[in-house]
């Protein structure tokens, strides 16, 4: 008997209320029925991406999303400029470059995030740049990039957007889309929002439309958002094709549980757990990934005396805790703890417990019980004093 | 969100695979369908029980069982030697009570065993005693009393017998009923079944069969056990009365998981957890209940400059995690933390780290993090060195 503890960011634990309401008997999606659900859930995951818009919902994973705001922004010639500061940055490039969409990319050190004054540099460098592309938070690092100062340097610019990956990011920190003036927000159901893979969510800005209507380049039929934009608006309430039904009635449900916890609630509750487990973490003497942590998720070095991918394996295959492990470079490098969605005080602890019985279990001098009890410092913030 | 942690001795946390197979389509009891399933379940308890004779299955909590015990056994005016070292040992006496068969109190101190040789001295002051009945666990005090020896003091006597509540030790000590010459024992389902409450278990050796078929004055429709044996033997495969039958098919379930790990590794597991426990909370300043420790719960006190009922409500309804309090005169000193059951390493860590944290909360100058320290000093020998 091993107990399973998914600690990875993305896929992340399911709750058993969402669980329990995705196994109810299976409706029809072209009835009243789906679409009052339909509905609900919409105008409720507006509220989130703090958008007036509409927030799409597409039956796909994130990277489907991703593809979607790059063909319906750019045509073939176009330019775009992206923030490459990890695997997730990487892949604008790689859309691009099936659309034959030209790019300019701003390499940023894995961990670090990227500058603004390089944003800026390249916008004044190529003033015909359609759009800005980055991620809120780059998971392959778990490193915030500046995207309300981004969006602010393209805001004054007319026909160039900012393209936010935000799907690490929405529902974890507090990101409002038309206050900060993100022209596209895209998230995925898989992290904070608490379900298995399989939605995205894309919402775009007036000026993101406008674009979208004047771009007669690419074309996608499964990803056309003027479609779907006709179909998913209010009072018709649909798709335009056949969605993944049982993962939009569970987002319904996250959506409701999310706004009974109270979106400041659920920011400090991220922000609190990212804390407590970078205490943890540093106080076993492993070092953080990044030099602006995310609130999504906490990477550290995995000691260099200690075998990485066979830590990592162990701790998933003997001890039922898993993690993420590095990308590319950093592969057997470092561990990536997940700290978005359905977690709370006793998961950073058992992450934290985890990792101290695997150091000791590889003869690793670790000190034992201290990860747990500099989190727990962090972590008795979360109720109140008697 | 609060997320839910079940600590407590009973009910006990039910697998996740053992509530799917409980959710599916109910069936009928009078099948062949059900009836496959019943004789495979018993046959597989035997086992666990470590009996040649019957294990009963009956429909009721294991009060219930304990009744069936007493009025199968016994006649209005037959005398009864019963211990009474916490809540559990009480109710033999009051069960005893209700059917007007007398009864030799063995009181014990609470927290403590009985001591062998007051059992052989009451045996000899009352010749005509029919029964000893004895808790293999009191989970009120979390004490183990000396079933083995007690078993040997009956087995050399005619005409009685010794009857052991095993519902907090079936599945969590190696308790071996034919080898121990255990005459009858009993168990319930939410305990180390890992189910939840509804279903006891009953199994008698010959010598107590002899007995109840014996026995002319005591009756009972429901808990005739001659009855259940009639239809619970093997080839009719059903029972007297409507069964649980949904219990049952989970309890199908656990014991296949049961067998899966092995009843070695199982035992390991509860001992290890057990100690471990004990380690957490010493580490802690917190004074153990008993001074024989049982393997299913661990009984503590909480410290006096500390709310003890108002700290155990605290960790339930602010923090989310039930323990069990304390019963009679302990209630609201001292807290008992299950790990029996469906239990492993990173409950007893999150056992001890709530414990901390709600110690910390409440102004008391605990280090934090040093019981969980010492518990996995201990814990991290379930998992291999590499």
């Amino acid at each position: 008997m091993i107990k399973q503890y998914l600690l990875s960011p993305g896929p992340t634990a399911v709750p058993e209320r969402v669980m329990l309401r995705m196994a109810h008997p299976m409706i029809h999606h072209r009835t009243p029925q789906f679409s009052a659900i339909f509905a609900e859930t919409k105008e409720m995951l507006e509220q989130l991406f703090q958008t007036r818009n509409d927030a799409l919902i597409l039956s796909s994973s994130g990277t489907g999303a991703m593809e979607a705001a790059l063909i319906n922004l750019c045509a073939p010639g176009d330019t775009i400029i992206y923030v490459n500061g990890g695997k997730f940055g990487e892949r604008w490039g790689k859309i691009a470059e099936t659309h034959g969409i030209l790019t300019v990319e701003l390499k940023v050190e894995w961990g670090s995030a990227v500058a603004v004054a390089d944003v800026e540099t390249a916008l004044i460098a190529n003033p015909h740049a359609k759009a800005v592309f980055v991620q809120a938070s780059e998971t392959a690092t778990t490193t915030e990039h500046p995207i309300r100062e981004i969006a602010a340097l393209t805001a004054t610019r007319d026909h160039c957007v900012t393209v936010v990956d935000a799907i690490t990011a929405l529902g974890v920190i507090d990101m409002p889309m038309d206050a900060w003036g993100l022209d596209v927000v895209i998230s995925g159901s898989q992290k904070a929002l608490m379900l298995p893979p399989g939605l995205a969510m894309i919402a775009l800005s007036d000026k993101a439309w406008e674009m979208v209507g004047a771009n007669k380049g690419c074309h996608s039929f499964y990803f056309d958002l003027v479609t779907e934009r006709k179909n998913q608006q209010k009072g018709k309430d649909t798709t335009a094709w056949t969605p993944a039904a049982s993962l939009i009635i569970g987002l319904n449900e996250v959506l409701k549980m999310m706004f009974e916890e109270g979106l400041d609630n659920l920011y400090a509750r991220h922000s609190l757990l990212a804390e407590a487990t970078r205490a943890g973490v540093q106080a076993l003497g492993m070092k953080l990934v990044s030099n602006v942590p995310a609130a999504s998720a906490t990477g550290a070095f995995i000691p260099e005396a200690v075998d990485g991918v066979a830590f990592f394996k162990y701790l998933r295959d003997k001890m039922g805790v898993t993690f993420a492990g590095g990308q590319d470079h950093l592969s057997g490098k470092i561990i990536r703890i997940a700290h978005l969605g359905y977690y709370d005080v006793f998961d950073v602890v058992i992450a934290l417990s985890a990792i101290e019985i695997a150091l000791d279990r590889f003869g690793y001098p670790v000190v034992m019980g201290a990860g747990v009890a500099a989190a727990q410092k962090v972590l008795a913030n979360r109720f109140a004093k008697v």
